[in-house]
C-alpha cells in the first residue's frame, strides 16, 4: 500500500502513544505488555481487525518496554495485519499462541510482562501462568495503562470524534425525513443501520435501539416486531464508527402529536440534560456532572425512574472512560469527550432519554450535537 | 405477556435443562454455578439480553444445585428479564453485581459455586474471590458445563436452525438477484444485514464479509469501500440469529465469467467440500472429517494456501463445539451441527471459500443449505 503524507503523519501519532506507553511500563519495571483490547491494539498500532468477541481474537500486540512492537496474529489476519501496521513486525501462530509467545518473549528479553486483566478471560490467563512461569516469564495483571493515555483526546482525535458526530446526525436525519415508510421498531433499526454503512460509516458502534411506546420503558430494549406508534414515545439510540472513532446520540419524540404527559416528562429530561452540560468544564467532577442534572429530575418527583449513570466516555470505544456516575469522584480534563444522558423511565408508559456528546474544554464544553427534535422549553 | 401452548412447552425445555445441569453440578458437588455467557443464559432460561461485550453484562443467571433459578441484572434489563423468563426469580443490583452475589449466594445456601473461567475476565474473577472467601464462599473455575449440553441439538433446536438456515438463503437470494445495484464491498454487506433484518432476522450472527477480487486473499476481510470487481473472485461469508439460533454460510463466485484459474480453484474447493460431507457421520473424529477434506486441497498442491480449520459447530452461538479440526480428535453425534468449509487463499490473487451446514446422523448428514452458485463439476 502507498503511503501518504497524511498517511505518515498518522504512523507518527502511533510512534508516540509507543513511546508513551513504554514510559509507563518502565515506570512499573514491567519488561513489556501483551495488548488484547482491540481499541487499545488499534490505537497503538493502526491495525484495525476486530474480534469475533473476546474468545476469537484478532492478534495480541506485545509492546516491549524498548524497541519495536510485535504483533501476534493467525493466518485468517496475517495480511491485514501487515497492510495496516507500519515498523511491527507479524508473527502467525500454529501451534497456538501461548506456545509463540513462549519462544518470542525470551527473544525479546521479556520476563515480567503486564496483560490486560479487565480484558483477559481467566482460563487464558492461568494458562498462561502455568506454561510461561517454568521458563522464567512471569505474566502481572495490569488495568486501564492504555485506557489512561486514551481518555484525553489530541486534536486529531477529536476532529475524527465530530467527523463521525456529524455523520450520525446526517444518517438520523436523512432516515427521520422518511420516518412513515417503517412500520415496526426492527425495520426502522435496520434501515438506521444501512444508512450509516451505505453514507460511509465503518459499523454501527452498538446495536441502535429504537424503543417505541412502552417499550421505551426498557433503556435498552431490543427492537422487536411491534409497530411503532404514532402517539407514543418513540427512542432512537445510535451511534456510528468512522475512521475507528465512535458516535453515540438518543433522540426522543412523538411521531404525531405528543400529549401533555410527554411534554412535561421531556422538559424535565431536557432541563436535566442542559443543567448536566452546564455543569462541564475541566476541573469539575464527575459526580457533581451528575448530580447537577440528577437534582432536576429528583425535584421534579421522578428519581426513582431515572436509574443509570449520566453519561460515559466515548472514543475508539462507545463506552469509556470517564463514568459520568454518582459514585465517580475523577476530575474531567479538556479534551475528554462525554455523554450527557439522563432519561426517564416508566413501566407500561414509556421512556424519555436524551443523549448528547460533549468535548470537555478548560471553561466549559463543546456541544457536538445539533438536535431539531427538542421540544422547544 | 400471556403465555401460549408453545409458550408452555418452551418453558418445559428450559426446565428440562436447569435439571440437567443440576445434575451435573451435583456430580461436581457444586452449590451452585453462576452462568455469565449470554448463549449460555439463554439456553437455560430463555432470557434473551444480549451483552455489550464481555464487560457489560446484561445478567448473571445464578442456579443452585437444587431448587428454581435466579438472575442478577441491573435496571437497564430488569423488565425485559421479568418478561422473558418463567420461574425465575429476577434480582437488580445498585450497589454492584458482588455485592449482591453476597448476599444472595448465602441465602441460597451456595458454598461452593463454579463459575465460567473461559467466559469471566481475569480481575473479575480475582474480585470474587477477594470478596467472597471472607464469608465462606468459594469460587471455582469450571469450563464447558453448559456447552457439553449444547453441543448436540434435539429436533426442536435442529428445526429452528433450518428455519436460520433457510432464511439467510432466502436473504442471499434476494440479494443475490440484484448484486448489479451494490458498488462497493460495504454496500453490499449493509444491503445483506438490512435485508436479514427486514425478512425478519433478530441480527446478522457475525459481520457479514464481503470481499472482492484480491482482497478475498483475507478469510476474514472487512469489507470496504473498495469496488466489487466484475471478473475476480466473490466471498460472500453471511449468517443470521433467528429465534435465538446461528446460521452461517459462505458463497463464492465471479459477477461476471470466471477465467480457467478461478474454475480449476474453485472446483478443487468444492470437492474438498463434497469430501469432508462424505466422511460426516456420527462416531467419525472431527480430524478426520478435517483430513478428507484438506487431503483433496493438499494433493491439488495447494495445501499451503488453507490454513484455517475445516469447519465448527452451529448453534445459539455461530462458533461453538465442536471444532472441525485437524486437532480434534473428538467423535461426532447425531445431532450435531457443523460446518464445512474449506478454502484456498492465494495472496495478491484472491480467495475461494466454500461453506455449509449440516446435521449429523447416524449414518451420514444432512445438507441444510442449497447452494445454486456451485460450477458444475
Amino acid at each position: 500500500m502507498a503511503i501518504d503524507t497524511r498517511g505518515e503523519k498518522r504512523i507518527m501519532y502511533y510512534q508516540r502513544r509507543i513511546t508513551g506507553l513504554q514510559q509507563r511500563l518502565r515506570r512499573r519495571r514491567l519488561d513489556g505488555i501483551i495488548i488484547a483490547r482491540p481499541e487499545n491494539r488499534r490505537y497503538l498500532s493502526g491495525y484495525k481487525g476486530g474480534d469475533h468477541g473476546i474468545e476469537e481474537s484478532s492478534g495480541l500486540l506485545i509492546v516491549p518496554a524498548k524497541g519495536a512492537a510485535h504483533l501476534v496474529t493467525d493466518f485468517r489476519f496475517e495480511l491485514q495485519a501487515q497492510q495496516e501496521t507500519k515498523d511491527i513486525m507479524v508473527h502467525v501462530h500454529r501451534g497456538g499462541v501461548i506456545q509463540l509467545l513462549g519462544q518470542l518473549l525470551p527473544d525479546l528479553s521479556i520476563k515480567r510482562f503486564g496483560f490486560e486483566s479487565d480484558y483477559t478471560l481467566y482460563f487464558f490467563a492461568e494458562k498462561l501462568k502455568k506454561e510461561l512461569r517454568p521458563k522464567g516469564i512471569s505474566p502481572v495483571p495490569v488495568q486501564g495503562l492504555v485506557e489512561q493515555m486514551r481518555i484525553v483526546k489530541d486534536e486529531q482525535e477529536i476532529a475524527l470524534i465530530k467527523k463521525s458526530v456529524q455523520l450520525n446526525e446526517a444518517v438520523f436525519s436523512s432516515v427521520f425525513n422518511e420516518l412513515g415508510a417503517y412500520r415496526t421498531e426492527r425495520e426502522l433499526a435496520a434501515a438506521i443501520e444501512s444508512a450509516m454503512v451505505r453514507q460511509g460509516a465503518e459499523k454501527p458502534s452498538f446495536s441502535t435501539i429504537v424503543a417505541s411506546g412502552r417499550n421505551g420503558a426498557l433503556p435498552h430494549a431490543v427492537p422487536g416486531t411491534d409497530r411503532i406508534e404514532q402517539n407514543g414515545s418513540l427512542t432512537i439510540d445510535m451511534g456510528l464508527i468512522l475512521n475507528g472513532y465512535c458516535s453515540d446520540m438518543t433522540r426522543n419524540f412523538v411521531p404525531q402529536e405528543p400529549d401533555s404527559t410527554y411534554r412535561k416528562l421531556h422538559r424535565i429530561v431536557r432541563k436535566a440534560q442542559l443543567a448536566g452540560i452546564a455543569a462541564v468544564k475541566a476541573g469539575a467532577r464527575c459526580c457533581d456532572i451528575d448530580r447537577a442534572a440528577r437534582a432536576v429530575i429528583k425535584d421534579a418527583g421522578y428519581g426513582n425512574y431515572f436509574g443509570h449513570s449520566l453519561g460515559h466516555g466515548v472514543g475508539l470505544a462507545v463506552h469509556e472512560e470517564p463514568r459520568v456516575s454518582a459514585k465517580s469522584r475523577r476530575k474531567l480534563k479538556a479534551g475528554m469527550v462525554i455523554t450527557i444522558e439522563p432519561g426517564i423511565y416508566i413501566p407500561d408508559w414509556g421512556g424519555i432519554r436524551l443523549e448528547n456528546m460533549v468535548v470537555v474544554t478548560s471553561d466549559g464544553c463543546e456541544n457536538l450535537n445539533e438536535d431539531t427534535t427538542m421540544l422547544d422549553i
